[in-house]
């Protein structure tokens, strides 16, 4: 099924069930409320909204035209937001721009952070920026919900747990990141509120394409009207979602509404370099910080700045026939003193 | 006003207005059901708990015995949990033990992570651990709770949005965190839930003890039943909880329900050096890693363990009369497989 939650002018927005085609949508409210109401009693909710999504197919049940741009991120506000880095040619990427290497440990031991939760943005907000400076940058990644999950769950028992898929842009203030992880205790100005998409599906919407825990569909991302992106979120996945839940959960149960980021989709070029980017070919890129690092390493020094007040992202992720899955985030930088 | 939230079986709790003297309560859901509830709209809901807190204080509503073993943590969930280093003596001391300095900058820039705010733990309940060189330790903290904080807020403004204050059990896992904060994305597995008192204050509350955004009173820590932390929360503070307020807004809003913390209380010695332990005179320490470090720095090696199963540990603060402001955290370290 495929949920979203509408913006109503209430902190956590209104539940609906959306139809397979994202063309129209029914009210959950008879089943819960809003989307955390529904995963805080997941076993008992989600068979009724199944109930909903088939009578939402069928016609069964009164609908409305459903309207991306009118979406909260499914969850408008969560209690945890943890991101990992799952694409490891990401972090290659990073290092390699400023000479160092990449840690045998990190294709073992997945590199995740914790994230602020309370303030999500919605999937076609603006993103709100104080200093060009800071060096604002998006990050297209994958992203799931989970249950109540145990602490200490192995990576198979941690598959069960993830209840919906969604993409994630995960803001970056790229200006701000060296002093901050210098300081030691990792990001914190330096990631300011993420977007996800308008909807939120389960895994079996995915088909085939939801395999081994990874999305195995490339991840559209176009910057500024161009196609900038499309990496493949099945190819260079150094670790699966499960294993990302279950390194969370290592010495802490989560609870219910959980949502777990992928880390920037980001794979090798076919010959194993570093990506090209899709005007030449390649496959480009889901942050700009990427073309940056390719810049640096072909010419010494970065040409693509990072976002300004006015500059677009757009993220979506499209079945074998071509339709969307999860609707599109879509967001402006705008400018705020 | 004192407020807390009783365990009722569900994820929030209950709210219920407290006593000054922390013996009787009343019910609040005739204002909000939970504490979430109230700041979500605090403005509103605020002058209405006073009247029941007033009420209370009159006996001119029903009341019940209140039993702090009964409690959640005030937020027994919260949307945001940001943990600042107000005392660099604390970090001061965590270096030199390993003989690094303290950048210059740590002393107008505030160290700041992002903690889990998934699942508190209650007052009372046991420290779940899974393996005991893990290094289970405790941290005594003053913490506070906002209500909507509007990005880019000054420092001045941010002591307005200070709504509630508490004392935090910030449990950390030593054992994990020189490899996590190898990896450079700060504290994660390290960082397992923390607690808070079983009641969370306004400001008002605490008198002329609540000065410049900082609490002028010591932080009572017992181990294992015996005095080992008596730290002046109101010395060596280099930062006032309205300054790490305003730091975490500086690129984003924060939603109401966010959760500041002190950092580690922890105090020079009146000589300037690093502080003795209780039973020597001294103020003693907050955590178990600063008497390792004051063990370590005069004997080349740290004597006291940190925490097993069966340990347990206790923070109080008390007025000027020695009563409990805030009730006490109570907890046993637990072995969990």
């Amino acid at each position: 099924m495929k949920l979203a939650t509408l913006k109503n002018g209430a902190r956590d927005g209104r539940l609906v069930v959306v139809s397979k085609d994202l063309t129209r949508a029914t009210d959950a409210a008879s089943v819960a409320p809003t989307l955390q109401a529904a995963l805080d009693d997941w076993e008992h909710m989600a068979p009724r909204l199944q109930l909903l999504a088939e009578q939402v197919e069928l016609g069964s049940v009164p609908t409305f035209r459903f309207h991306e741009h009118e979406c909260e991120s499914p969850l408008p506000r969560a209690y945890q937001w943890a991101d990992g880095s799952a694409y490891i040619n990401h972090v290659e990427l990073v290092r390699k721009a400023r000479g160092a290497e990449v840690p045998e440990s990190f294709y073992d031991d997945p590199l995740m952070y914790q994230g602020g939760s309370d303030a999500f943005l919605g999937p076609r907000d603006a993103i709100p920026l104080g200093d060009v400076a800071w060096g604002c940058d998006m990050e297209g990644e994958v992203a799931v919900i989970t249950d109540d999950v145990p602490m200490g769950v192995s990576e198979a028992d941690a598959a069960s747990h993830i209840k919906l898929v969604m993409l994630c842009n995960d803001v970056s203030l790229r200006g701000l990141i060296p002093g901050e992880l210098a300081k030691g205790f990792g990001f914190f100005q330096s990631k300011p509120p993420s977007a996800f998409t308008p909807v939120a599906v389960t895994p079996d919407e995915l088909g085939e394409a939801w395999k081994d825990n990874v999305i195995h569909l490339p991840l559209h991302v176009d910057y500024n009207g161009q196609p900038f992106g499309r990496a493949e979120a099945g190819v260079d996945a150094t670790f699966s979602l499960a294993r990302l839940v279950a390194h969370a959960a290592k010495t802490r149960p989560l609870t219910a509404g959980t949502v777990i980021g992928s880390g920037t989709v980001s794979n090798k070029d076919a010959d194993g370099g570093a990506g090209k980017p899709v005007a030449e070919g390649g496959l480009g890129y889901s942050c700009i910080a990427e073309i940056r690092m390719i810049e640096t390493i072909a010419d010494g020094a970065p040409k693509t700045p990072f976002m300004k007040p006015g500059d677009t992202v757009r993220m979506e992720m499209l079945d074998k026939a071509g339709h969307s899955i999860f609707g599109a985030i879509e967001q402006t930088v705008e400018a705020v003193s």
